[in-house]
């Protein structure tokens, strides 16, 4: 059982995560870390915020010469902006955010202490947590990669493009965008939003490549990977849809168009020509790419702000405004490649178990090789 | 903590499934769990299959004279259709089932081993549970309905239309569908599509109302009721899309048009105007009603099958033929409403607790009334 | 992950129990589950009821000819005794039960709705539940016994007796006590305790062989077996303790005499030739036998009853009067050792996991060859 | 839900913990932390390196102005002696400890690979979240002891002193011993044993007052009190028996001298004048004081070392030596304590919730005042 904790507030001290249920004799690269929490704070349309942070891991404890040994790992990432108890009262609660649900359920006048929780800040340790799980994957050749398709009213063309390739131009594109053209106008979109005070979403897609066959279940609900995936998605601030290979588009479709007919060849052995399925079959892995697309909603905090009420007075007043992005959906990806890392390195642990690392990849060959065969 | 296990194959003796985590006290109504389940097996476009079943629910523990006593309930659905001992091996997998990667994981070259427990048919169970959940849920008046806004190509336009209506209009269609032309324009598209020996899916839409604000929370991922719930509707076989509120469409929108003022009066307290948010902000709900959509993938068994491949010979083949439905969209959106129900219902006791009806009830009382005086 | 619910109360229509997590194609007989439901049955000094029941299990979904296919198991007991509904209320609380607790807990005035599910009786199920893991222990050779070592003042010797012999000489004992002597002693107790009016208890110990070193863990509190062991055996209703090896006489000991030092020889491997450990160094096993003693405290329900009050009238009174056993510890070690088989399938699956049986054991014979190896 | 996770190894940077779950609103007082913390430290019978480290804890995460805002809090306590990264290989597995079943579940040669975190330095973490749980429990009056009834073969009499008494005189000695005599006798014990090499175990009591009726439950078997409480305590290093009330004495007693008769009075409610049962019936809290005890087994690591083996070579060798204590039975209690509180606050935030230490409060008293009106 692959498991984290996370703890930190916004203008806290640092943040905080436990992982745990790592197998011993894995490899942990500080700079692979630091690497992910470096791609999380770029993107076109960030917050100047971004640049104070410049997020660096420390591994506090669960290595030793950096390997792990099977003891959970503790990891902070201090905040440079450490003011949490002399920031001022905040009564207005922002339209789109926890700050008004959150005032009420934790019954405090001072929309602070749930903001401070509240914020995507949280999302960096993630971020972190998510690239020690990719580290454990690439032992298996499990590849991930996200790319933005859409920001605001712009949309990008990236039907016909391989993982590699969208890799690369993504990660060439200030907006994580493959589409070239798509990415300059986006960029455009992002300079018009901010000009107006205004903030922009966006969707990403996530993809994961190399995954065998049989990750995931169906024999009972929370078993199954479709259920587990977005539930890790749709649980990054601001993420209000996920949407598994054809998606909505594939509701739409005669069942005969929007299925992947099987095939087999003696070299690859059972395989599909079309991927409608996103990879998941029965809530499992079914040998094909994963594919999965998240709508982010715009930013909430508006340089303009929306209407809200002074929860002391009552009285008409403007959300508050905190420092904020005008666009984050290419960050966002980065923390849903964390998200999606996480989950996969959870059900391959559970389906391939095994306490050092050796024994992990042994399982996993023994079922490769039962799967091959079969 | 309200938890459940469910079990039972599409052709075994029966449905199985234990409730745990209900207060003492709750009256139980048998005929209501009927009710939800004759409406489970409704809906234009269903297999013959469904006139076998006539589901009923049997409660074997956990009431005394009608009523929860705190212990966990053991429900019971019969199988009029027997047989899953003496059914014929299945060697065809059918693409967008378990099929392929069930026996691959499974081990198993009898496809049925996997089929028969990956069946839609453990959705009953759900739907049981769900109704259970739904009595729990009208002590606190909080009421859910589902709706089909699409089925293939085919949209509703129900923007419009009150809880109310949408729950009156859609109990009048035989394809739950709040808008009379488009609801015949489905019905006519099923027609079409099982003429040719095709299938459709579409989309359907959940709301909840009389919620408090404050159910779920922003402290850590999985405490986010937008994350749970999105689990548990994408563990609905078939759905490929869950989004929430604005969804998609709220991704293209600027942020000044995407998100939902604040207002408050003194009758009313805080209220809004707009719903984005889809009653879910910051992973709590704000005190709007809660509305999300899912997609579901049309059938993936045609009577015209796809191309497949025999496990055992190697060679092309067609899919296996199950008896299967045309189009199961409104049965899907029932299922949807008990997953729906359950979540509420677990993350309403999460805040609330009580193990007497009348603890939970007074616990939400006092809460209730904190939230107006705030 | 392995895990299971149960529900049904003491005089309701059955007992269920759904089982979930086992890996598929392992062969399930009912007929070893009567047999463990039969032996809970036994044992000189149980109530009449003992006779009345005769517990026979009904697999009712989770299986395909006789085998698991991965899916959850839903297994049913019938009760004979099903009359829960118009059994007469009782206002009397008997000290030692959770009548007075459950009835504060679960506000009600009618102690029945706590003492029916509170009963005994429930652990039929989780016997059947602990047959079933059994069925998956022998799998990896893994064996199981409990046997009596006390009731009331008579105390057993069977320090020098190997797992066999305990295992023989106690099944041919109506006090499951290895002990002849102490056996006949034992039954002259429960008839002097039977002609009073009075109630026994006793101590049972339970043994598990051919166990591999490291299940179980150190790196995380709730991961560590000694841990998950004392709350499986300490939930068993009457049981108020728990040790493990030398237990409570290992704490007057000195460190010098309170460990086994450590051996090795090329056909062993390494090996101890005491066993104050009782089989577990750090919250794993060693490798050595698993070796645990639970006090169970005397019945509590008597036929001359304790001191209690009425809950209505607040008058002292005498507490209501249940049919009852004289003494049931080893029928409590029966429970025991499902309880302890339960939890070694728990860990055994953490470890290897394995959807199917044969992917199990193939990981299992990996870790003994590197265990042989090291 | 009260969750929490730790990291940290006995020589690495630093021992982290992150505790979920708590409400909003509640003062957490850093010095009342460190406090626990001395307490650990201390007791006649510790090594040196408790000169070393006064711990102290730091918390990162979770609280503004020194109140909890609902968010999980992170807590750091800073090792002195850190130099994982430069100790030398241990080879010698030391008998009683996780070293060699550790080595070979994790498949490493350098048995400092397991000890660093299989040291019980881990539980100065799990102190400190005690600590804090005390805190909550505080708002609810209830109190918490430990006291050493027994070291080696000397044993303590305190059956006559009231929780008061207990915690004064046992506060006053420095084996945590509430008899003076024998109080002054487990020092010369321990002195002895010290000038032998040798090591000494133990008997703690864990007492808790002011518990409210109810916590926990019979209704499934992991929701005991009795099975949650002795894994809590099992889990704790060297802990190899718990037992709750009269434990494994009552086993030897007659069913009416075993059992607590029930007396009434208007202004006490139900109560006892025994307390067989330590508080616990039915797994649940019974309204009396809560009473286990805990068998600590004898140092393992000792001066004058067992007999082991070279993993490496295979050949005969005395087991490692590592810096240890000679007797750490009244250090162990404190850490006991810190389970027990953890358990507590988790049973009592189940069953009266709330998100804000009011709501918490408010729903409390709402329960007392049903059970008093009962």
């Amino acid at each position: 059982m692959l498991r984290f904790l996370t703890a930190g507030e916004s203008h806290g001290k640092c943040l905080v995560g436990i992982l745990e249920g790592l197998p011993a004799g894995l490899k942990i690269n500080k700079r692979e870390i630091d690497g992910e929490l470096a791609r999380r704070q770029k993107g076109y349309g960030r917050s100047p915020r971004m640049k104070i942070e410049k997020d660096k891991v420390e591994v506090l404890a669960g290595l030793r010469k950096g390997k792990t040994i099977g003891a959970p790992l503790a990891l902070l990432i201090k905040n440079k902006d450490f003011k949490i108890d002399v920031l001022p009262h905040v009564y207005c609660p922002r339209p789109g955010h926890a700050d008004l649900a959150g005032a009420l359920k934790y019954d405090t006048k001072d929309i602070r202490d749930v903001l401070e929780r509240a914020s995507a800040r949280e999302t960096a340790m993630r971020v972190a947590i998510g690239a020690i799980c990719k580290t454990l994957l690439q032992e298996f050749k499990i590849g991930i990669i996200s790319h933005v398709t859409r920001i605001g009213e712009v949309c990008a063309r990236t039907q016909k493009l391989s993982f590699n390739q969208l890799r690369r131009k993504a990660a060439n594109s200030c907006t994580n965008c493959a589409d070239k053209v798509a990415g300059a106008r986006m960029v455009a979109e992002i300079d018009k939003a901010k000009g107006q005070g205004d903030s922009l979403g966006g969707v990403f897609e996530l993809i994961a490549i190399n995954l065998p066959a049989g990750l995931g279940s169906f024999v009972h609900w929370e078993r199954r990977l479709d259920a587990r995936l977005s539930a890790s998605l749709m649980s990054i601030p601001a993420v209000k849809a996920v949407e598994i290979g054809a998606g909505f588009s594939g509701a739409s479709r005669r069942g005969s168009q929007a299925h992947d007919a099987i095939f087999y060849s003696s070299g690859k052995g059972f395989f599909r020509k079309t991927n409608f399925a996103g990879g998941l079959e029965g809530g499992m892995t079914n040998g094909e790419p994963l594919v999965l697309r998240c709508a982010m909603k715009p930013i909430a905090t508006l340089k303009k702000p929306l209407a809200s009420v002074n929860i002391k007075s009552k009285r008409v007043t403007e959300a508050a405004v905190q420092r904020a992005d005008v666009c984050a959906v290419p960050a966002c990806g980065v923390v849903g490649e964390a998200a999606l890392a996480f989950c996969l390195a959870e059900a391959a642990l559970e389906k391939f178990a095994g306490d050092s690392l050796a024994e992990t990849k042994r399982n996993y060959q023994g079922y490769l090789k039962q799967v091959r065969a079969f």
